[in-house]
This record gives structure tokens, sequence and C-alpha cells, in this order.
């Protein structure tokens, strides 16, 4: 029997998070205080923290929060990758920086997650280069944790790939079951294939072919067919499975109307007296509402596929946003998710590899 | 000199529109006042109408709509496509149905729009064979007006097709500019081709190609580059191009997450007697806000690269929305539209098929 790809993700001494601390646009200013609030919401099981980073900068943070100075062990470096370095550039020019050693901490050991609200581009190319893929996946996929009318939807891909064929799309509804099982505690997240229309004939090849694989292959996820756009806010399934392209724009395309919806209702709320009265007689009504899809509590998607775990916050987040990608990494560490990914790839090769007979009898 | 594509669209006479006055979850009692409607908002101009259809059951809505029956002629067929019937179902079996009817009075001269609420599959494949594409066109586009902070973006394609190659996109662009003119009365449309960045590497090859082709072939239109998901709500440019299957997901993803929101207002507004009074007293201006992203006022999307102006009605709704889709048609008959593509479309032929330095001097 094969050692369980989960072992490093369990320690007896507790949980060590390492972090990109100059990543993203606030750097130390919002990812100490985003530590000290983690451990609140890590209930207490013991974490420690790596941070990666200019020292002169990060110790006086540490001065002025106690809570996260206690767990947290500065590592300093001078370097780092700025927002906007190309991701081949950043490869060959990085090494040293906070991001890499960042995640050179999960490579060695040292650290079983990473955060980082840097560069998506480079977080991406250092990982698969310092991480490397887990055996049999292609491509990273990144997650993203979508507000829907019946909790959290997972969309996976939204981002790390602009084209992918159907065994990837396989590939993603494996990772994203995990993910959400994992992360969101749902004990059996039901999964579906993005599409313009629920009938079997319709889609480009990839989405029919991905959907063959998925109806016949006898993988340990709860897969309900084809769903469309609208299904995601919805939530008719929990986790949606898309090509990197696709997933991008929906996610913006959702993003930007909801901005505009926004921002209609703060102009309607404003534009008579009466209508400011009502907007105050209904002021705590209407602050629930926001927090309940404010960006901040989703904050947090995952570079899935990989071996280890590493998380990308938003760049633009502030210290409750990141502490929620600290708690997504946290929640991913704690879990069996890599063994069940690991157990369903397997699955998915024989049957891949293997004539219909073998497929039908690895079911 | 060839003669001009619009000749069809203008007669002294005034405008005739053809209506599948079967198609849609109503039918006539939608259809009868939708044309009463329409007259209203066509300020005064001479316009006719032809409805296909059952007379047994039009022949009593006009009796209670005068406005509608002065204006209009019935021509009676019992037969209709139902709404869940498969394109190439309806291809070999609706011959002489309301549908085939209303698209054959465009072919034969008679009308210069059809309008129809019905089987958007059937519609399409039926237009396709009786009117066929415009020279050059290689597959239908459908547009969706799509309300931004700026107006009315025009998204196409929204699920004629499922995958388009980079010479059909730069059509879509050269159609969607043209709509966008003839129906939203912008003179110099921007167009931006959805991505998922604005880097000019990235994205799959058929739209970096594409945007090569739009940037360098001397189109009349005005190409601002690529765009993002966010960037039609926010309206950044007028008309966006993507492909039938992105376009599609966005458009419905867009929806569901107007509706979510939509929904989460509604229990926010009622969650307490505070929030039902605040509710009451911020009305009128919430009033103004549901009627500026009432979907009734956009309804009306085209099917572009025909030979012959076809519009597609949402299915299910009311004679507010039905009769937008007949201003669409009549906006659409009365511009320009066909001869600007038509000589878009003479233009970007001659790029595609010389060598670069020719292209050069077709600039």
């Amino acid at each position: 029997m094969s050692k369980p790809a989960s072992s490093r993700t369990r320690r007896p001494e507790g949980l060590v998070i390492s972090i990109d601390a100059m990543g993203g646009d606030h750097g130390p200013s919002v990812v100490v205080p985003a530590v000290a609030r983690a451990c609140e919401r890590l209930d207490g099981r013991p974490v420690r923290f790596l941070l990666h980073g200019d020292a002169a900068r990060l110790e006086p943070e540490l001065a002025r929060t106690p809570a996260a100075a206690c767990v947290t062990e500065v590592r300093h470096t001078p370097l780092l990758v700025s927002m906007d370095e190309k991701p081949a550039y950043a490869l060959r020019r990085s090494k040293g920086s906070s991001l890499w050693n960042a995640i050179e901490s999960v490579k060695s050991g040292e650290a079983q997650a990473v955060v980082s609200a840097g560069n998506t581009g480079a977080l991406m190319a250092i990982s698969r280069l310092v991480l490397r893929m887990t055996e049999g996946m292609d491509r990273p996929a990144i997650v993203a944790n979508w507000p829907s009318a019946r909790g959290i939807c997972a969309v996976l891909d939204v981002g790390a790939n602009v084209v992918s064929d159907a065994e990837q799309l396989v590939q993603f509804a494996i990772m994203g079951s995990a993910f959400h099982r994992a992360v969101h505690g749902q004990a059996h997240p039901t999964v579906g294939l993005l599409n313009v229309g629920s009938e079997e004939m319709k889609g480009h090849e990839e989405v029919r072919e991905a959907h063959r694989l998925l109806s016949e292959t006898g993988l340990e996820i709860d897969y309900r067919g084809f769903v469309e756009g609208d299904d995601i806010a919805k939530g008719t399934v929990d986790v949606v499975v898309t090509d990197g392209f696709t997933g991008n724009v929906a996610l913006k395309t959702a993003e930007g109307t909801a901005r505009f919806i926004s921002a209609l209702l703060r102009e309607t709320l404003t534009s008579s007296l009466w209508a400011k009265l009502g907007a105050l007689s209904a002021a705590p009504a209407l602050q629930r509402m926001k927090d309940r899809i404010d960006p901040r509590t989703i904050n947090g998607g995952p570079l899935l596929g990989l071996n280890g775990i590493v998380v990308k916050s938003h760049g633009g987040t502030d210290a409750v946003g990141f502490g929620n990608a600290i708690k997504v990494a946290a929640d991913l560490a704690r879990s069996d998710y890599a063994s069940e990914i690991d157990r369903n790839m397997r699955r998915l090769s024989t049957v891949l590899h293997s004539d219909p007979a073998t497929a039908q009898a690895a079911e």
C-alpha cells in the first residue's frame, strides 16, 4: 500500500502555516492583525505561523499585536515579488523572496500550508516548480467560494488555465468535491458541470466527454450532470466545474453585477428624504444583508492539484479577509482532503487507462 | 456597384413586421396587446403587422384591442412549433407553422422583420434555412442587451454557438457594433473582446487571434481591446464580443446573481418591523430602481448575421416585454444596419484573403 498522501498534513505538535507577509496591497499591516484574528477563529487548536518578509517591517507590527507575536516566527528576507511581475520573470528571479520562501517552507515540511495575497501568476508558477503537481493531476485549478441561496458553492477553475480538456475537468470535479467537504463541511457535496443547457447533447466536445466520464467512472463524487450559469447563485449543486476561461469570466461577471446592483441600491436609498429615512429605519437589516455578501467572508481561494496546500488571498483585502484565507488553509491542512483526492485519482487512472470492461470492474 | 443590402428594409409605404403570434408561453394574449403598445412607442411612424397563427384565437384578442386591430392582418395557420421541440425535428416538420410562415414573410419581402417568443433553437434553424446567412457570415449570433452603469451594453454571442473561431469573433464585432448604433443610437459604439485579463498575451488562441485581426484590419469599428467579465456591468465598452458558450454562461450567471441579490433584499426589507417601515418609506425610490433593471425593458435579442431581421423575445415575457422586442425589430429595420455590415464584411474579406501588404493598402 502506498504512503497516505496526507501524512505530511497531520502532526502531533499542531499546525504550522507559512505566510508570504509581503504579498498583497498592504503587506505586514494586514497580515499580522490577520494572524491574530485567525487564531481566535481556530477554536484554540494549536497553530503556529512562519512569517516570511522584511523583519524591519514585521517586528513593529508584531510588537503592536501580542496575540500574533506569541505564535509567530519571523523569517527575514529583503526580497519580494511585485504584484505586476510576469510569472516567467518571477520564476527566474524570485528565489529567496518572501513568496518563494513561504512556499519552500511547505516543500521542506516545516509548514503544512502557505497563504499569500501576492501576484497570482507568480504564486502559481513558483508553487508548480517548488511543490510540483499531485501525481496524475495535469494543471492546478483555482477555487472561488461563491455565496449562494443554499450556502457556499465552490466553483473551479476560475483562472489558473485558459483551456481544459475533458480529463482535466474530471480532475477539477475530484478536487472540488474533496475541497468542499474539507472546508465547507458538506459530507457529500453534489457536483455539476457548467454548460449552456442541461440536455446531454448540449455544449462543446470537452464538456460532453467530461460528462460521460463523470457519469460512468464510478468516482466517489455525487455528480448531478450539467448546470447553467444561474445555478451557481441558486446553489443547485455544491461544486461547479468549468474551464478556467469560462470560470474566470463568470466570476468577474457576477462580481460586476453585484457591484452594479449595490451601487444602484446606494443611489436609490439616498435619492430622496423619504428614501433616506427608509434606509435609516432598515439599517440593521441592510447591514446583515451586506455582511452576507461581504467578499471578505469568502476570501481564500486555494490552488488545488499541488503537492501541498496553497491558498491565494485577494490582494486588496483587509485583516478580516486575510484571516479567512488563513482559516481556509488551516481547514484544508487538518482535513482528509489529500488522501481523498489520491484515492479518487487512482480510480480515475484505472478507468482511463483500461478497456471498458475493466472500467466496469473498477466500479 | 452592388445593390445596397438595405434596399429591402426601406419602403415608402412604411414598415411591415411579421409576428409568430403563437410563440412563447402566452401566445396571442400577450402578442396582440404588445402590438398596440409598440404602435404607441413607434412615434406615429406608419407600421403594419402580419400576425401568423390560429385565427380563432387571434380574432377575439383583436376585437378587444382596436389599436392593434387597425394595423394588423391575420395570416391563419392551425400549426405551431412547441417550445420544447428539438430544432432538427422542427426543421423537418414545421413547414406551414406560425413560426415558419412568419419567417417566410421576411423572405418573400412582404415584411421587413420577424419577431417570435417561440423556441430559440427552432427559430434559429428555420431562419438559417429560409433566410440564409448574410454573405461572408458563418454563423448567426444572439445579442443580449445588458443594463450597465453607462446605459446598455450589447453582448454577443450569448448562445447561438458553442465554439467560435477568431474570424467568427471578428464577425460578431462587426454585427454588434452595427446593431448598437442601429438600436441604441450610439454613433460610434466602442467594442471590447471578452478575456481573462487585459494583457495581450492573455487568453486562448482564438481570442488572441481575434484581437490581432480587430487591431489590424482597419474595420469601421472602434475596437478597444480586451475587457473582463466585470467590464460588462461597468459599461467600459458598448459592445462585448465573446463565443456563445462563454456569453451564455456569463448572461445566466449575471441573471442568477441579480435574482439572488433581489431575493436577499426582499428578505431583508421584510425581516423586521423597522425594515418594513423603511421599505415603505423608500418604496417609490425602490420602484424606480426595479424599473431600471426590469428584464422586460431590455427584452428583444436579435439573431444577427441572417439575410433578414429576426428578433427573439423571451418566452415568458408580457405585453410590455414583447412590445420592446417589436421596437428592437422596427429600429433595426429602419436603420442602416444591413448596409453597414455589408461594407465591413467586404473590408474584412479583403484583408483575410490577401497578403499583409494588400491588407495594409485596404486600410
